[in-house]
């Protein structure tokens, strides 16, 4: 075991451990048994260390500083940084990030438990023992001229656009395969329902466009968001004051992160606003949640829609995945879509908690960005999953029910409303309470409703006159 | 127009408003034009105001402070404001209670409007003009010894008490209602479904006998739950002290106000933890809402059994309550179970309201109470006529479809899990697989299977040894 | 009383109600006390009446059916219809609007209600009786051609379009405010604070810069959103179905709605999507519930840095708005930024109502729109009414306190973080340490320190050998 | 890999898997990533499914079934099933449990998961290979005469109760940690404050023994709320019928669980009720809101107190337990408080969740259990980690600073209120608003005033006749 201290004292650990002792002590102290840190935010985080290492060689070369050769030693850590980040970013630091999500302190754990591993990685790089910290140090190399207040909002950024362009892509996919199946259903005739009562006939091909068009909005809203998450704080430091000093590292690391994530990122005009406001995850976790709702009503749709076989509308069949039951042998049960919206539920939970934290943002900063950034993230990867899951598994297998839904549209008296119109509403209304039950009844009582009533308006009466 | 001024200024006020200057200012600086502040928790204040008042006169009277007749009018005084308290809950002061219900200031301006009301009223009957506070003041003489917050908080628990009682005797109507019903239905056999698909016969009284539980528990958890709202802060002023010079005013204030509402309250052991948490409010709120979601749980079962009436499961038919649409004639919509489930909806919403504002108490004092109060009086006084409605317009008047209820059980093969233990799950399951579609054909297969297993079992082979 | 009958029964009415029967059964029905139905719902729904009515009157008039006179009084019972209509948003029909905003039905009832008002007040211009249903019927001759299902979706955008201008303008006029005390304000050097805790120098006009930086963002929002309402369904009738025989009138209604609204309202392509799709609302609540988080940082930022006077932060003072305490006399509360927070609450616990109403939506409906429609458009105008009040009443009244701010400034260590990059973490740490609670010791201390660094530094020892 | 099949077709599995091909399906059905199934859940599964193998066992006993030996080898199975059973329990099958938490299907994946598992440990034991279900089956032997549907809620339960009196007992000694600060602080006087302005004097132990009576609260009603939790469904197979054939295992297997567990379950008396209701579960977690609520409210109180250490309150200090900053050198964040707020969201946000799942319930059945057990599971076990962090971390070791208490109560006018009583609230306001901002003069003018009323008061004037 290997010995590490600070002001509050000193604790051993295990020798080829490359995390340290901050994060030791943030494991323990926050060691709720939730789960880990996300790994998309640190590997966004560990981005941002390459691109700092990058960013400040670069000044360093234009600045000369090495004119006469590594004298101190500066270009070979910096080096070493730079491949201790992309060994990371390559898996090699597995288990090392052991910071429970929900921890104090605004992720400070999570960036020290970053700057620790990258510093020892390096060391080991560089063929020193972990903890040698007088080589390369956490804070004053790897950390270098950057906060937590600054990294952390901006690897969140770069983490979830990373999956929002996956979710768009993946509404794509999934509105296009509802409308496959709206063209392939486009002649099946079939009653049409609100509130759960028998309203007026429409095609299984038209509930299917429907269900397409609000996929296509959630795709077309995920998309445009992205450019809301493009400004970025990096380089505004503690509270995000636009200090003269740094402004030349803020333009060149932005700048390097741009190149290394491919994304059009760009640095705030003020950046003491995104260090303390949170309202651009708020409304980014309001379309997740209202892609949750669309998935939800569709979900459902589905199961109304198959529900039977025998005692239900049974108008589709969904594609068994799976037995149904232990104990009910034949059961299928419609489990994706129940998977599905059971998504939606936890998605619009987590968008309670992420309000519930932003709304809690106090002076400069809100010291309660990890379950933002944990909530979002989940948020953004199950959706991934279930759009996914929903396309391949349920909607791009299931098939239709013709005689079904040819033999309810029969059944019903759909075909009064249109009636309406010409009749009057009170008329039918009146024929269709003395046949309830009896659609063929209702329907003989309208036509001749009707046929008299033509002629009747063959000769109007004067009622302009009853005025 | 009569002229009132504080430290802020002047203003005018209609001759005869009983609200004063404090009531006029609040009313501006809340014009949310969301709604006045509720008026069971107005009354239950202005009830305090009468014992509080009762309760100082029983000390003066014991202290034989008017030994030497009414020297300095004192008792009169005392007099008129618990008359001023009657009359305003005779009615009389309609329309003075002119705070909105999100107000600032942890309700003292509700309390300043009562204590305005009362004052003025109390100068009313006393023959003097609004607005002569050096005759009767409304902070001196009426609000004396008293603070927004002991009042508030005690006022709240006395509506809430009042609402719960209703609710939870509304509940028990509710109950007997669906038990009539289970016993009324228990020879009607049917179709079970889990997840939307046929599973196994059961009876339409069970399923009712199962409603008639959920909201027996509700019963129960309101009917237990008033005891933990029977401690009050009254007496423990600004902050909660148990001040020893008041302890006799806090001994006799509760003691009236224990006669004037019949409820059994008693002084808190704590009053400062009363007067700054919350929490009891969210325990009832939670209990509310899960009355919410078993009433949205029925309401939608009966919007399912009642679904169609040709394209759906039509098992039961909710009686026509109104017109269901103003372009389909004839249409019938299950409008109380929608109204039932909005309600349901609203009340979970009030609950996140009142936890996030109850989760944001501070020190001394929670400055959000006034949402509190208003979203918890809104879930109780919605629920009690929800649960009325849903009991005569809905519960007690709908009526089975015996015929529809055999027929789809006759078309399922609900019957088919009874044979599972018997012939093995993996039998059961390949029989129902061969013959998907054909529950008459799927019964024959599995008599055979099952005669031809009884003839095996009279031979058994030795397994025992298999193993 | 006059009497209506349906197919229900016959009831009575006052003579002079322009409200009819469905009106007066849908009160009773849904009688919860909750409270009535948006008139600002109302007054769009109306505004489509009289758009129906005048696109009916002009296809006439271009299909000459009244080449030859009005000889059945066609013409003159639709411009009585719209006269009607303009009486109606004129105000002369207050009081008669009777439904309770948590209706069963879709919606259903509150168009029944504006039906009925409207024949009524047309019967009424014609100089017939109310009820006189055979001369102008609600059904037939109002809502002729429509139903609840595109009138109700596209009165809700319309009303909704109208309130988020309002609150766009709103959150430009606070954003102007906060950047003017950002102006005036920014040579006040302050502690910056992150987790409550001293951190670096800031001034007080950086913090209202980086508020008007987030309300900036919420104006942007709600004015580019506006364009996913401007889509209507209207023309769609019961499940929005693209009838051939409807198409004119279509597009004549949209056309005569965009003149009278002065919004760029657009025929919905796929208006099946609209009728049951309620993404869009969640979608706006979302963004409201941004606005809210906004407002809640902001004000709840203000009440901690005027908490105090004496005990608390106190580096800005609120200008008192009225009495604080009804027992601690001069007490000044920060009251309307509590009424804020309420406000943010309240618009998330209605962003809740609205999600889980949406996504019960099913198949071709969504039964719940009802509680869409009153959360959505209360949120709007509290919204609307505390940005009003908060920048009046608050932000544009409060001072700072200068020599509270330099106070306290001095009294931290907040410059030690600067002198983290040239002496290392570890260094600056350890001294503060040492000296912890005496920023004076501090500040010598580290001086000290660099002096000896710099002089260090002329004579660099080779740090490459050392790696 | 060995192979299994079912109606879907054939497919491979590790040799040494125990689960098998229905866990196969979930795990890729259910892909979400989102987290697997919460072993407690499991756990408590399993001990059911022990219960019933030993129930059978008894009843196959005392019906001397195994008179003649155990000739087709149910015994010897039997004992497998137990064994097997005592194995998972003891950990042995670690990495077996494969399906994701959000699975469909109402828990039938998880339990066919733990039927396979046993199943095949059960094999094990027998010295046959994973897969033989002709010796020993997944469903006809493992899951005999149980249903996903009794099953899943009955182990839900046993889990929960495990984790609440866990967490009953953590509040129980955060109350008394609480009080024994009470008690070490009862002699420190300090200021109140309400809406964080300054009220009046209070005590420090007085605020603590404010939160020990909120939390006292909190570990009665999570004591209480146990017994809604004992009665289960168990033995009501698919749909909760009490069918008499099964009554005697009901009754055996409940017996044997009570003993297992050491709990006091009972048999529901209506099990169809619990099988399709999941009200108890919003009842519980509202109460675990209700701590959250109190948690939060203590945790951040905490965070005001140690605001600071020299631009805030700094009543108190918390204990450093971490570094603060990576760039503020010697910054001490409350992050333990931090914690404990994220938790507190996170158990509301769950609570949104499990009300949301609950309200889906449809017929027989809720078909999303899955979310609902895996919101309280993780809700109840982050609440019992952070109570015990919180209590050891934060409120045992956190140390008041006298100095400062004392210091700001001199500083403020805290004592003006108390004389509102005798001076009259308008006297003692004006004497405030005359010298606000200096509390020393204040005093001076109220002593002033008092003396000069009470000379006064010592010549009375006639007041009656005034009125």
């Amino acid at each position: 075991m290997r010995k590490e201290r600070d002001e509050l004292g000193e604790r051993e650990l295990p020798d080829e451990a490359l995390y340290g002792l901050q994060s030791l002590r943030a494991e323990e102290n926050f060691s709720l048994g939730y789960r880990k840190t996300n790994l998309r935010l640190i590997r966004a985080m560990v981005t941002i260390k390459k691109a700092a290492a990058l960013a400040y060689g670069k000044i360093a070369e234009s600045d000369r500083q090495d004119l006469e050769g590594d004298k101190n030693g500066k270009a070979e850590k910096s080096r070493a940084i730079v491949e201790a980040c992309d060994r990371v970013l390559a898996g090699e630091a597995e288990g090392e990030f052991i910071v429970d999500a929900l921890q104090g302190g605004a992720g400070t754990s999570t960036n020290m438990n970053v700057n620790e591993v990258i510093a020892n990685m390096a060391l080991k790089i560089l063929g020193k023992a972990p903890g040698a910290y007088g080589i390369v140090h956490p804070l004053d190399d790897v950390n270098r001229g950057q906060s937590t207040n600054d990294v952390y909002p901006t690897a969140l950024r770069v983490a979830a656009i990373e999956l929002l362009r996956e979710l768009s892509d993946g509404c794509a996919k999934l509105q296009e395969a509802l409308q496959k199946r709206e063209n392939e259903f486009e002649d099946i005739k079939k009653l049409g329902r609100t509130e759960l009562q028998d309203a007026v006939p429409i095609t299984l091909g038209a509930e299917f466009g429907a269900y397409a068009q609000a996929i296509g909005r959630d795709r077309w809203r995920l998309y445009k968001v992205e450019e809301r998450l493009r400004q970025v704080n990096l380089g505004g430091a503690a509270v995000g004051l636009s200090d003269k000093l740094t402004r030349r590292y803020r333009f060149e690391v932005i700048e390097k992160l741009r190149e290394l994530t491919g994304m059009g990122l760009a640095a705030a005009e003020y950046p003491m606003d995104l260090t303390q406001n949170n309202d651009v995850f708020v409304e980014v976790s309001g379309l997740l949640k209202s892609l949750g709702v669309n998935l939800t009503k569709i979900a459902n749709d589905l199961r109304l829609l198959s529900s039977g076989p025998h005692g239900g509308l049974g108008e589709i069949h969904l594609a068994p995945m799976q037995k149904g039951s232990t104990i009910m042998p034949g059961k299928v049960n419609p489990v994706i879509s129940e998977m599905v919206i059971q998504v939606g539920i936890k998605v619009a939970a987590n968008d309670f908690a992420i309000t519930a934290a932003a709304a809690r943002g106090e002076l400069e900063l809100n010291a309660f960005s990890p379950i933002i950034a944990d909530a979002i993230l989940e948020s953004l990867s199950i959706l991934n999953r279930a759009v996914f899951l929903f396309r391949t598994r349920c909607v791009e297998t299931l098939s239709p029910d013709r005689e079904r839904c040819a033999e309810l549209l029969a059944a019903s008296y759909a075909f009064a409303a249109s009636y309406g119109g010409r009749l009057g509403y009170d008329r039918v209304s009146a024929i269709i309470a003395e046949n309830r039950g009896d659609p063929e009844k209702i329907q003989k009582a309208l036509d001749a409703r009707e046929t008299s009533l033509q002629v009747a308006e063959a000769n109007p009466p004067d009622r302009a006159a009853e005025l």
